[in-house]
């Protein structure tokens, strides 16, 4: 099945925003067997999308197109959608009460641009979007599929997720395919592609390996294809469990777990505690703890110590140690650590103290300098690390590879 | 002048690799007035390339080609320029001269791949790259210019600076045109379209509009055209000034700002400081602040208190008012405020406190309840807001909204 994705929006033309949903739209695509053959960007204009639905009803058996849908855009693409599939606007009852629903909720009056919502084109089905108010719409003309979806990424992720590929499925139009990712923590990816390359070189010819690397972790994607999808399954598994034998240590989940969440389950089922200290992570370990639904079963909380007076009066760091080793040092990481284990009363603790940047280096510790403490049941561990000069991926990497630091403690019960 | 980008690339198509050459081409284009009309994305194949060049002749004035060129890629992509420009691949002296002053300076040896790279199209202008081996190649067809550039963004972007953009100047392609964003947070988007109904209409006929809303504001766009960038600059300060007058709370900041960065500014400008108690948002106020670089000036610190443990011990919240009005509650919200300003010894604070979801929600305090409290000099401020079931959308927004209220709270120094 050869597919298309055709977004709608002046702001990528201009260059202010990046086109985030193609991506990830083929890349679900394509780990459900739809070949993505061309991604086109147009205008918010008449002309413009009916030669890109022109183009696209040439080549392709699906055609997905985003944006150009909301209170304040409808207009356009609605109605030239109307006049594509040479049908007319009408209200469309359940869309309706949802977007009271919504509004009612929330306390806000309809007014005329939402009311215009609940306008849908009458030959199409509509996939309700129970994330927003655009719903988004499935018509067919001469064999091909054609989807509007909301150009809101949580919108369009949702209906594509719980609307399209199901609808997709139904049709019939998949071959078997199964991928499973692994995620790892702590290994650069060259090091990794020599550490595993026997094993890689090994795998069955219908398995493929795609490394798939972001600053949280390095991510290993096997895809296999075949005819059936639990031997499919089978064989993958089989290979992972090879793998596990070569980087046990690095290996924290699978898929779109993350490693908050991984560390969430551990807690809950051992039914223990966590608190955290953050200096130059400044919140960001909190956040993505606290993302989790049901965090709130074993996370008590964080300080986050810019200042040394909050790491001495909250944290109960010691004036001498920074002082004497300053507050980005093994020491002062320690004493955070025990300092936010003890007040908040947890079982487990993860501090991070370091210079994110891109000022504030020395040449004693320069820019990326990090140290990560994690305290347990008796033991506080420290580790230092130098990452780059890019503050924001300082924060990050610096908090993922706390959390991998704090899972190991709590996996091996410390 | 209306342009088009076709990238090649299998690897976008997959969703490996995300298209930010388009959005940082789109940029410059724009911001050098040429109007970009359309981005497509094709396949490394032969048909795809030639069907994506006869799409775009047929209605673009300049056509920017990236991606297909590169030592292991070149075969494809020459070849059909070549066959769509009906020319041959010559040798080409000073490429193949300056490929092979890189590799010796690198102490390299040229393989065939490498000599290859400097055949040419014969009726092609050549770019030279110095920046990497693979030169660019402009085209001119049926008064059509093509160019053709390697995928690598610091390559492509060094020709597009001093080889494209130049040669565009020259030949008097240039327009004026001029764009601002306004930031506003606040208003939902049906909401403020109805407010500046009557502004927007009275626009002047050379300025539009565009809505460009994100969890965290809705983004107006105003894009000028014409033919003197400073006289369109004054005619945008003119319409946003009278903007400013119809929504004047709503507005926080234009064009590439964050809120966190705005609230910075006010403070550092103020010599005062902040300090954050969250409980729904998790730590995500302390990370967006603590994102802004030099934050350490004015930021002491945040206490994330998910446990009520933690509210009382740390941010000193009363027991009773917990038994009696509930975590989630207007006394709370603000006894949270005050106590991380009184505990941090700030001149601000800002607390949150709320149901995320998506579990957790009562029939009196549904999943999206969120009370929001800022402290200031003299006063403590509280809002209770109804959000939805998303948590990860419900704490963006909170944030949001709490940053909102505290950088008005800042600006009259209440």
């Amino acid at each position: 099945m050869k597919a298309e994705i055709i977004t709608i929006g002046d702001e990528i033309l201009i260059g202010q925003i990046i086109d985030t949903n193609s991506a990830w739209i083929a890349e679900q695509f394509n780990l459900n067997g739809i070949e993505i053959c061309r991604i086109t960007t147009v205008r918010d204009k008449h002309d413009h999308i009916v030669e890109a639905l022109k183009n696209a009803e040439q080549k392709m058996d699906l055609v997905i197109l985003t944006g150009g849908l909301g209170p304040t855009k409808d207009d356009i693409t609605k109605n030239t959608l109307c006049e594509y599939f040479n049908t007319k606007l009408v209200f469309h009852e359940a869309t309706f009460e949802h977007i009271k629903n919504r509004f009612s909720k929330r306390n806000i009056d309809l007014n005329k641009l939402n009311r215009d919502q609940a306008l849908v084109p009458e030959s199409c089905t509509v996939l309700p979007n129970k994330t927003g108010t655009a719903p988004g719409m499935w018509f067919e003309k001469n064999n091909v599929i054609f989807v509007s979806l909301p150009g809101v990424p949580f919108e369009m992720k949702y209906l594509v997720e719980h609307e399209v590929i199901p609808r997709l499925q139904q049709n019939g139009k998949k071959i078997a395919i199964f991928h499973k990712t692994v995620l790892t923590q702590g290994i650069p990816e060259s090091m990794l592609a020599e550490k595993i390359e026997d094993w890689e070189t090994a795998l069955p010819e219908n398995i493929k390996l795609a490394y798939l690397p972001n600053p949280m972790s390095v991510r290993l994607r096997l895809s296999a294809t075949g005819s059936s999808e639990i031997i499919l399954q089978q064989q993958v598994e089989t290979e992972i469990e090879k793998l596990q034998q070569i980087i046990p240590e690095s290996i924290y989940g699978f898929d779109n777990e993350t490693m908050a969440e991984v560390i969430g389950k551990l807690l809950k089922v051992s039914g223990k505690t966590l608190a955290v200290a953050e200096s130059c992570t400044g919140g960001y370990i909190s956040h993505l703890i606290t993302s989790v639904p049901g965090s709130s079963a074993y996370y008590k909380g964080s300080v986050s110590a810019y200042s040394n007076q909050v790491k001495q009066n909250i944290l109960g760091v010691n004036e001498s140690s920074l002082i004497k080793y300053g507050a980005v040092s093994e020491v002062v990481a320690k004493e955070m650590a025990l300092g936010v284990k003890k007040t908040l009363d947890t079982d487990f603790a993860v501090a991070t103290t370091g210079i994110a940047g891109p000022e504030g280096g020395t040449e004693e510790k320069p820019v990326g300098t990090i140290w990560i403490a994690v305290a347990g049941k008796q033991k506080v561990f420290a580790k230092k690390f130098v990452f780059g000069n890019n503050r924001e991926r300082n924060i990050i990497r610096s908090s993922q590879t706390a959390m991998q630091i704090l899972r190991r403690v709590i996996l091996k019960d410390l």
